[in-house]
């Protein structure tokens, strides 16, 4: 039973620490999640309606073409139905994307650090990735495309990166995407793109015409609130999609993931309110840390990379103690964490013992 | 933009035909579908209770190594948690033995006819699948045996067989897995296996502990009627699960999938409710088979594989014209078509939908 030599090793993903999980070993009452940049505010209220539609066909397999929401999303989005691939999570559709395209020696180029599913996957297919240093936490797209050689088949850009939360601007991902040649994919995770309100941002929806080797990310687990759910989507040329759709299981989402989906893209208006509370929380976190004398990098989507000014593990388990968890252990910061964008009063508390960790720390020292 | 060569072709799986399509393309009030193998009666009851409280964390990541589901099946299958991996469907488990074993060139056994997922995945793999013939629709284990090589990375048996409905008996099975090459992974798809009443079929969980190099797949999917949410699992030995988890996405089943199925496995009395039901209904349509003059595979799954003496094709037609859908198209069946067994009332109408299409045809020759 040898398996591919290459996944021996594989790291395994380190999700973020779960609630029950957290009060249980701590024996705490309120513990608040700020580690997996989830929707403090749930999902629109119109998706519960929907999924209880659904229940009475639960026994049935889903579509799995799921064509009405191919159609909803389609015409919102302004392309063909044959644009559009759904998977579980835009997870899915990474790991589709390298076991359609990637051949043992090829080579992929990414950010370091950005998403590590991407890497993940290009490990498992024998892939060799060439990781190229953010500067000042946002992709260098020279260095990228220095990288780009005879045997690169797709690059990877985040756009916001996870996990700095960085964002590159129109004019950049332009001028890139015509110096890329034709034959290497364009992978643009947009999985917090409805987050951004920065005027510099582009749209990759919009460039699909333009650069067909170019595959766009979204899923429904962030901005609408369905990480429970599984579902995701890659938008690209129909003969790109075409190709990831040959590796797809035919049952890959859920009836109810394509109901709530449907649901969740009808009421914008719970968008909109995300995107706008969002960046309230983001210019309050900005103000505190401030005060407390900690930079971070400016965050587009739900959630901030901050320098605490020690190992970040040590903030970690400090904030754990507290009933707050973030997210630690990026190798490239060693002394940032990742915080999500909680509702004001998750915030304030964050921030609340935030100041406590780092004002006993400085006694200490 | 290369794709693996061995994708571009793939045949792309076919579902069953959705009854809604049906409906709006014959302009018909009611259609029974009977091609799927899904469960008829639904689910368990206690399933949307636990589905109604899951909703409240739907904005939430699901628990990536579904802990409380895995305890509660661990418990009741007799093996420890180590042993349990599970997936989008067991299709997804498939397709993860498949990328964390096969390179380009080895091989891997299987029954001709049966589950068309084994092969494409090996196809997707660059692997060389070694079909070898069903012998009166029964898995030909000794003809497998004959055919693993030095490049046999896997042999799949499905128990019961997809589309035939046939079982491999114990005393087969074991002299089987006694003369497999231990460097072989055997796995057991035994998606049907709770609709078996047949004493000489063989459990393979019971196995596990004797052949460490076998894996048993089992689903969500058929009895326990949890089709639409995408939920099955594999159960090994502790090694062979960690490899497969190896390749893994994080978060490939959703929350409400793994309450749902956690419900589910509590209700045993639904099981055996539904098991007892298919047996009356396999009885039914056995004694309807023969007065009609027709020929049939022994049924061990909650589906009849049987001969219509017509082309499949043309049958399937003639029968969704009167609002009946089963599963035609097995190459190596020309004539013979899949019906799942439904309930007492969908079994009476697919008769004599059947009786009259049989019938315009006698009068046609």
């Amino acid at each position: 039973m040898l398996p591919k030599p290459q996944i021996v090793n594989l790291p395994v993903y380190q999700p973020g620490k779960p609630i029950e999980e957290v009060k249980k070993e701590l024996g705490l009452d309120e513990v608040i999640k700020l580690a997996s940049n989830e929707n403090p505010y749930g999902c629109s209220p119109r998706v519960r309606a929907a999924i209880e539609q659904e229940l009475a066909n639960i026994s049935l397999y889903p579509d799995g073409s799921a064509a009405e929401l191919t159609d909803v999303l389609a015409s919102r989005l302004g392309v063909r139905k044959e644009q559009i691939i759904f998977g579980c999570g835009s997870d899915e559709i990474i790991a589709l994307i390298t076991r359609a395209f990637f051949l043992p020696g090829d080579e992929t180029v990414m950010a370091d650090q950005t998403f590590s599913v991407y890497k993940s996957n290009a490990d498992i297919e024998g892939a060799v990735s060439i990781e190229v240093p953010l500067k000042d936490g946002t992709h260098d797209l020279e260095g990228m495309l220095a990288s780009i050689g005879e045997k690169t088949k797709a690059v990877w850009i985040c756009n916001p990166n996870n996990p700095t939360g960085t964002i590159v601007p129109h004019a950049e991902l332009v001028s890139f995407l015509d110096r890329v040649p034709g034959h290497v994919l364009v992978v643009l995770d947009e999985a917090y793109s409805e987050y951004v309100t920065d005027s510099a941002y582009t749209d990759g929806i919009a460039l699909l015409n333009q650069y067909p080797n170019l595959v766009v990310l979204r899923t429904f687990s962030k901005i609408y609130g369905l990480a429970s759910l599984r579902i995701g989507y890659g938008v690209g040329q129909p003969g790109v999609i075409k190709l990831i759709n040959q590796v797809r299981e035919p049952f890959n989402t859920s009836r109810i993931g394509q109901a709530a989906a449907k649901a969740a893209l009808a009421d914008q208006e719970f968008v909109a309110d995300c995107r706008t509370k969002n960046r309230e929380g983001i210019a309050y976190l900005y103000g505190e840390f401030e005060r407390l004398g900690l930079t971070y990098f400016p965050a587009h989507g739900n959630f901030i990379m901050v320098d605490v000014q020690r190992p970040a593990g040590e903030m970690f388990g400090s904030l754990l103690q507290l009933g707050i968890i973030v997210r630690a252990g990026f190798s490239k910061y060693p002394s940032f964490v990742r915080v999500t964008v909680g509702s004001a009063e998750q915030n304030a508390k964050f921030v609340t013992a935030l100041e406590q960790v780092l004002g006993k720390s400085a006694t200490r020292v």
